[in-house]
């Protein structure tokens, strides 16, 4: 078996199994979403999309962030604490890079799964039972390799045991470099962004670098007028 | 001053220094045969334009490989072993991968320069001389990232020594994971598919991963019909 990864999006690189990592911190809040009880996600990338939705819905928690900070007049931000508790059994996230990813991810994979650091061992465990070669979308920051996520991905693929291509290796080996997850979290753009622009979220970097906290795999289960869903 | 990389031709960032990059073996090749003799490189992504361009020009040695190994009815292949004497002033050489990437870097940069192992303090004195913010751009394999030459933009990075994108900080971390720059270019899936195609060269990874052996410092003199003149 091989994993792939590719740091950002728009590179190169299809296999069966996707896997979308958007860890600071759309990712991180859809698989704590999920594991609290909310039934399904639904991810836009435009916040008037989420809002669209939302009423065409006729129920559910709009939740969202744009440079770190809780969207005018939505119920919640993008914070994975404020999704400890359902406050309703749908919740519809706008997130720009993470659906960005999710979209990527649909066009060249049979299956899409959503992995952060909270369930990074349960991820991996389906990945192997899939039973498929496997890559890794990153959504990385401005079209770029992001630091954050490229630690996650380097961790997926040192604990898939699999055979490696280029991009593989240098995210194993990168998350190497790192003595754990918070530091590599923490000098990322997106960790210091998030320091920069709201500092009383600092605590988001500790909460998403923790490990194997949650059993709950996020899948897509389809992509319908610019809103990826989203469920366990 | 800040640097950047893009480990693929097509990916995000933009600065007025751009560095291409094509270690295993195109830009060794160009920094060797320029260091030698040759007064130009024309560098064209396809065999006929490389084949019409030495017809248009009336001189020069046509230079290039496919999978390693010299194309039909050209006078050189692509090992930087073959430019230790300049065989006439001009070589049109066809390299898909480098060709790419030196038209992508042309794009957003205001000047281009061309950078190896070989030339890699004269590329980095010649980019901290410009004054000026700098992206590395790397010409990948298939649209992903290339581990040899993610090595060469970490040791850039390592070598100026000035502020890191996350993409940046990531080559650095990457290639200090390595003791040595033939270690990195063997394991590299360029270094591999060199081995496994063309084994009587493996002497050119040796020769390719020589740090700051020659002055040179090759640059885009223009873009033209399809072709990259690169002078020093």
């Amino acid at each position: 078996m091989l994993v792939h990864v590719a740091f950002t999006p728009d590179e190169g690189g299809a296999a069966p199994t996707g896997i979308v990592i958007d860890v600071i911190r759309a990712t991180s809040t859809m698989c704590q979403a999920l594991s609290a009880g909310y039934e399904r996600v639904f991810c836009t990338a435009e916040v008037e999309d989420a809002r669209a939705l939302r009423d065409r819905l006729g129920e559910g928690v709009l939740g969202g962030e744009r440079n770190a900070v809780r969207i005018p007049g939505f119920d919640l931000g993008n914070s994975p604490r404020e999704y400890l508790e359902p406050a309703a059994s749908t919740l519809v996230l706008s997130t720009t890079n993470g659906t960005r990813a999710v979209v990527a991810a649909a066009e060249r994979c049979e299956r899409v799964l959503v992995a952060s650091l909270l369930n990074l061992e349960a991820v991996v465990e389906e990945t192997r039972s899939a039973g498929d070669d496997a890559i890794v979308v990153c959504a990385g920051v401005q079209g770029t390799l992001a630091l954050d996520d490229a630690y996650v991905a380097g961790r997926i693929v040192e604990l898939l045991g699999w055979g490696r291509t280029d991009a593989a290796e240098a995210a194993a080996r990168l998350a190497g470099t790192w003595g754990g997850a918070e530091e590599a979290l923490r000098v990322s753009k997106s960790g210091r962004n998030l320091l920069e622009n709201a500092p009383e979220l600092e605590e988001d970097i500790t909460f998403c670098a923790r490990e194997s906290v949650l059993e709950v795999v996020p899948r897509l289960v389809e992509l319908r007028d610019g809103a990826a869903e989203i469920s366990a």
